[in-house]
């Protein structure tokens, strides 16, 4: 990387160090997590090579289509792919020969150089829940979002030392113009927090305001040459790209943004109900999506996406937290590998309708599995609620809580002479007790991993302070880190250019609900 | 096996024809889980290498202490130990040879031969909680348990599809003198079940009446024979072996009955604060527990217990499903693997003083890192809260829900040519949908797990329906359970005898309640 391309806008002199001294109260962000761990595989090669083969014989019998896209078009039959109407036929092995330009892992620069993330390899960067129209907390009961519940939400994420990352649409907000709220949310992010965040994918234009706003925040050379955002680009499963997220894709992947492409599939109904079927149409999906790309740009940043989840055969409602959804992300997970690039999937993932217990079944069936299965970047990892139509407030710092479960689990086992702890075991010999040993002494403080909202009180005094359940315990929690927000610095200058930049566009075109 | 030894008393003739008609409402049991996915396997060689190095280390210039037990130290001193006073200092690879005549997998019989259970090897055996003094439901609260407590989590473990085994002491019946309930509780088992079940720990004496019970039960022959129960034996970690479970152990040895050698520890309390160094420990205690097993009746079966868990270390309190409580769970996994023997490890622990987010949170990470450990025999599996001093009736139902969740896990992913499911895919084809099509209406009925709890519902379905959580639906599932409970047949004549076995036992001595 150039000297050059690393110099942010407005970083140099003695700005960066004042902005220290004025940041007292001081936000901890734990760095993404670098596995020390194994990944589960559930496949063995014999299944997974028959996988690979499948999605080979679809891509080449059945195709995927690109829709109103003639731009997509052209491109593949320029690549070798056999064109017909808006079906894309694609020869065995040209697909994954295309993938082979996608870096295996990338860098998302965040406006604080401390919050970079490393997307790929070993590690797993966990971002909020994405998407929910609606909210709900223990006060307000669910309703539609609001822009203050987003500017809330991306606050609670600068808060969560577990979250790498922003995240994008936290929650829709449903009082803003349809056409103008990228504007205000992407400001959310470039202003209330200083971690990586996402860019809109709605339409072309609103992705070509988050690569112009990325400009005015990190300097237009210095977005050309990094990586700045990464967004969302799903597939309409069964295989079928429509012009409105390809548009997107073709802006980040034009600009050297990342993309996350990602089959967005309830089994059995978007995809075939047996695990390895959908295993194959996933392949198929990101296969052809993640050439695509590279036909845009060799070498653009992807990342192997893997939306699944089970039905209720009976209410045709998705299902979470179910094996089914654990072998698929497993699975996919061993798919991504053997392809060389990233992997997105898992997350907070739950049917319930509350923050209750079935909530958190579910959700930590897919945050044990999101681990397990070598993500690399988990979306969703705190406050999805009800299949993902809600954002949930106080599940939200909740989930967040045990995302530290899962940093400390991926730390893997030390077995140095202090972890071996003999001298403690000769110490205390049998029938003592360790609590005052000199070994307990020196190791404890890091030893066991720390909730900060779960109770482990004494009955008693649980009991005393009112019984709470978790829920309340984490209602009380978001009241305290939002009354403890302080806003991250930000040179003055841009946070202008950035606002004028939304004041115009704003006003350049009429609002749009629709 | 002898085919004598098979018959049990009462079993032959026209008698079990008969009782097949009569039972009308089949009670569903799944068989034990047969995993066909890998273990989870944390730890490597070198880390492996060096723990049981350690242990031997520790078992040789430390040793343990087996308390007041002349006669465990006249063993050991004859397997050529350096006995001193009550502490037993075992020459390095001596516990290991001992433990070879341990079975690396034995028959547990039930009454009902359906549901006898194999444990070790890859599978998995799932019991209920054991040992809490308290119980917890919805409308009566928290309160000490009762016999009548004790008979509903006997007839709910009946009636539970992914319940394999009765369990123990499914809550302590508090109401019954200490030196009485083992009889009430053995009645339970055999006569409201007809699934395996666990003896008495709490006395030599109380252990031979639950041998004598099963003979009565099963045939004196029979049990002499063939393992018909597993109890659970506590090591008083740090290294110490007392004189009342030793006698137990001895007993149920003695007669070929199973035992679960078991470490009981805090970490940082009664192990060193690290991983390392707490696997160090459990390993030595656990060999020289089993080796123990082995001089009292060489081939006794046996399983290597892991009951170890964190702490707070600000309140003392124990923490669960925590990240080193699971990177533990999964190193005794292997070190039992290697050792050769069953491992009983993981459960539905939790902290929390609610069947709460919290607590399923925590006994999610608990059961999935269970399973995935490699356990084979899984203690605790539904229904424990609050640290263990509770056994809960909604989350019992709410946990038993859950562990179907780990028999679709452990299936494995199919991928013979009906689950590769191209046919489906080619009939699909882009931007089509899988709900109707040939390989879904083949498949659909078992490709998914199905809570028969969870709520999937629509939202406006879900409140009109009152809004309710997983424990308001949990505790009517606990009433209609209830409600439908039929029990299931037994011979008369070995009911009476039972009865007269226990009356008989129990006018022979005075109450006690300590």
């Amino acid at each position: 990387m150039a000297e050059a391309n690393t110099q942010r806008r407005g970083r140099g002199g003695g700005g960066a160090a004042r902005r220290a001294e004025r940041t007292a109260v001081r936000i901890e962000t734990a760095k993404y997590i670098e596995r020390n761990i194994p990944n589960f595989e559930i496949l063995n090669d014999e299944a997974l090579e028959i996988i690979e083969a499948n999605a080979e014989t679809i891509l080449e019998e059945v195709g995927v289509n690109f829709i109103e896209n003639p731009g997509a078009l052209e491109l593949w039959r320029n690549a070798g792919a056999d064109v017909d109407g808006e079906r894309v036929r694609i020869p065995r092995g040209l697909a994954r020969k295309l993938c082979a330009t996608a870096p295996s892992q990338f860098t998302q620069h965040a406006r604080n150089p401390e919050k970079s993330v490393v997307i790929g390899g070993r590690n797993l960067v966990l971002a909020p829940v994405y998407g929910p129209p609606f909210v709900r907390d223990v006060q307000g009961g669910r309703r539609y979002a609001t822009m203050e519940d987003f500017n809330k939400f991306v606050k609670l994420a600068y808060m969560s030392k577990w979250l790498h990352h922003s995240g994008g649409t936290v929650c829709e907000p449903t009082d803003i113009p349809v056409n103008k709220r990228h504007l205000d949310m992407l400001m959310a992010h470039m202003t209330l927090s200083d971690k990586p965040f996402m860019g809109s994918v709605t339409d072309p234009s609103r992705a070509q305001d988050s690569v112009d706003m990325c400009g005015i925040l990190f300097g237009k050379d210095f977005v050309q040459e990094n990586t700045v955002m990464t967004s969302l680009i799903n597939i309409n499963s069964p295989m079928t790209f429509d012009d409105v997220m390809m548009g997107a894709l073709e802006v980040y992947a034009k600009n050297n943004q990342a993309a996350i492409i990602s089959p967005f599939i309830v089994g059995g109904a978007m995809a075939p109900v047996s695990v390895a079927g959908t295993l194959t149409q996933v392949l198929a999906e990101v296969l052809s999506g993640i050439a695509y790309s590279q036909l845009i740009r060799p070498g653009a940043p992807v990342i192997f996406g893997a939306f699944v989840t089970s039905i209720d055969m009976n209410s045709g409602a998705p299902t979470f937290g179910t094996p089914e959804a654990a072998h698929i992300t497993y699975g996919a997970g061993q798919l991504a590998r053997r392809l060389g690039v990233p992997y997105r999937s898992a997350g907070s993932f739950c049917g319930s309708k509350l923050p209750d217990a079935q909530a958190a079944y579910e959700t930590s069936n897919s945050l044990n599995m999101g681990l397990l299965a070598g993500v690399n970047f988990m979306l969703h990892a705190c406050g999805w609620l009800e299949g993902g139509l809600v954002a949930d407030f106080e599940k939200f710092v909740m989930d967040a809580d045990q995302l530290g479960v899962l940093h400390g689990l991926a730390r893997g086992v030390a077995y140095d002479e202090n972890a071996q702890a003999m001298d403690a075991i000769r110490e205390v010999g049998p029938g003592g007790h360790y609590l005052g040993c000199a070994h307990t002494q020196a190791n404890f403080k890091e030893a066991f991993w720390k909730t900060e909202l779960l109770d482990y009180k004494p009955f008693e005094t649980w009991e005393d302070e009112g019984s709470r359940d978790t829920r309340t315990l984490a209602a009380r929690r978001v009241e305290h880190l939002l009354a403890n927000y302080q806003q991250p610095q930000l040179d003055p200058e841009i946070a202008a250019a950035l606002a004028a930049y939304v004041a115009e566009k704003k006003a350049s075109m009429p609002d749009a609900f629709m």
